[in-house]
């Protein structure tokens, strides 16, 4: 997408790969919104410690880093020994899964690239053969974004209010995102709609990260407390709810998500106001049989007592000033706090999952399961 | 309530006057939660000022703070002259008005003590009758409060969890609260419940005030983000839900409250977690006809997109130290906000209204009207 450095709009992806220089390439988000940097992993040990130290996060951005940096670990190989080749792979390989030990994408990145290089012949094919794969996993991952933004861009219209929560937008991925993928289609197809983010506590990656990037693509846009959206919704300033997952149940339906988006469903429920999903296949959960099972993260306090920003008044702006994000303790200095990362929304208040595919009732994933690549 | 100083636990009321020095003593509510202070309004402008600058806040302490600095006003007067005295009291009255012109509980207050003054004879009469009207509405205010907690302490169990929102809490009334009423009798009766502090976006009156509060009492408390009681309630983590109320229809049986207040009972209800408001009388409008009716605040974006706290390590606790609070941007910085200050809840998804004449169905206190004060 788009992003504007020092007054100039130039297309970025989240993550992209430098074959000159062997580097992996990130959008340094643990600066944004406050600053613009491309990180420069330059070898697979940067780029785990990237992963890891959530210089980039979410699920197809981070599969996509480990796919890169298994193809930058195969280049760095000198030699042709075949067996020291593949010892030293299996290191790469290992060293870039540890970085998100619980994350399944950088995994299956990993693997599908590796299948691809065990195709040569030679180190040399191998290490061609590893970049290819990498490449393409990327693509692919900007392509499954643009087709889930072409299925549900139909359900915005022209005048709408659209809530969206946490981030699952083009940071997240390598480019356009799973819920932002439907706002950014719509807007190419120059329909004016605005869009409310859930600032997503504890966190705020709707204020940080979502808000930046529609500011960015020049999205009509504002950001709402998360206990805000009852009320929008009463009044009648909210029409539709596009949200991300983290793991769906393919069985099921179920959601699991960003903490309070099973808040909304319930709200958007209430009020009648259609509820989507953006999906990419890859965080299909094809096993698991229900929604209680799907171990929920309980995340450290000091998330919830406090919060991260840049130092200032109340009434200032900083604009894309060169400024670090610092904490501060916003709650009672003797008090703990409960914070669970997760929840699960139930298929009964979900209008539909908006797929690479298509778009598909919650309760239909399960009889349309070879459409959406499950393999079992 | 008690607060523990320098080690040491001593009974504080939010408002209290001391005669000889004819000062207005207050608890200096911007420093909380991480410094306690008395602040000491000399004089009835710099009680104006207290209440104009948010030194006090709440409904209950507002309306004890406005009486209060009408009786200092009424006895800094010198002289005998009933002419310039009345001149005088005028002036106090208006000065003390202004300082929160939507308010309607200083008006209220200060109506009540002019009433009871003005059956003096003498200058020196009214003086006296000022200062002893204003003791006595103080004091009704925690009559009030401690039947809240009488009437509530029943619904709270051994072994509960009970979710609150925002600060409803002694810090808003001169002594007890109005949805902390009832934690406080349940544990005089030695009963052991938990209680979840919504944190309260954007001002987070939940994390700092109700948060502090409950530390000070010694109730086993944690801070949640907003965005995580519909999860604890699908999990059957939370057994009572009770808060606060800024305005209530006699009417109807709706309930203005702090944004989000809304969002609660919708979930409460989903989860058949039973919703209780609890009021003081003087929030009861008798005459409003529907809820929709009920003007919503806008609040300065600044709220949303950013927070107070103090500085530090997420990982280290500032243990009421020398600290002032200092703001924090943390939203996109060329991003707004929309920033809707209550929300307003129908009849049908409260359980019941604690009020200190007992608990009423939402629908029945217009029928119960004469026990609640209705005088028209």
């Amino acid at each position: 997408m788009n992003v504007t450095v020092n007054g100039r709009k130039s297309p970025y992806r989240t993550v992209t790969f430098d074959p000159s220089r062997n580097e992996v390439l990130l959008i340094e988000q643990r600066l944004l919104p406050h600053r613009f940097e491309i990180f420069h992993a330059r070898n697979f040990k940067e780029t785990a410690a990237a992963i890891r130290d959530m210089v980039v996060r979410g699920a197809g951005a981070i599969g996509a880093t480990a796919a890169y940096g298994l193809a930058q670990g195969a280049r760095a190989f000198r030699g042709s020994n075949l067996v020291k080749f593949r010892k030293h792979i299996d290191l790469v390989y290992q060293t870039l899964k540890a970085a998100r030990p619980t994350a399944v994408d950088p995994v299956n990145a990993m693997n599908q690239v590796r299948q691809a290089m065990n195709e040569g012949e030679t180190v040399e094919e191998r290490q061609m053969l590893a970049l290819a794969a990498s490449e393409e996993f990327a693509n692919e991952d900007v392509t499954h974004c643009r087709q889930i933004g072409e299925h549900g861009a139909r359900l915005i219209k022209s005048g709408m209010n659209v809530l969206t929560h946490c981030n699952a937008g083009w940071l997240a991925f390598v480019d356009i995102g799973s819920a932002t993928a439907p706002m950014y289609a719509a807007q190419s197809q120059r329909r004016k709609f605005h869009v409310l983010c859930d600032e997503t506590r504890p966190r705020c990656q709707g204020a940080t990260l979502t808000a930046w990037e529609l500011a960015q693509q020049g999205i009509s846009h504002q950001v709402i407390a998360d206990n805000a959206a009852g009320h929008l919704m009463q009044r009648g300033k909210i029409d539709l709810v596009i949200v991300g997952s983290d793991r769906t149940l393919g069985r099921t339906g179920e959601v699991a998500n960003k903490i309070g988006t099973y808040t909304k469903a319930v709200l958007a429920q209430r009020h009648r106001i259609p509820f989507y999903v953006a999906i990419p296949l890859s965080t299909i959960d094809w096993n698991l049989k229900s929604g209680l099972k799907i171990p929920i993260e309980e995340r450290d306090e000091s998330e919830v007592l406090g919060a991260w920003g840049v130092g200032g008044n109340p009434k200032s702006q900083h604009r894309g000033s060169n400024v670090n994000r610092g904490y501060v303790r916003v709650a009672n200095p003797t008090s703990g706090a409960l914070n669970p990362g997760f929840d699960v929304t139930p298929s009964e208040l979900i209008t539909g999952i908006i797929t690479p595919a298509g778009i598909f009732k919650p309760r239909e994933l399960w009889t349309n399961r070879s459409r959406l690549g499950f393999a079992g």
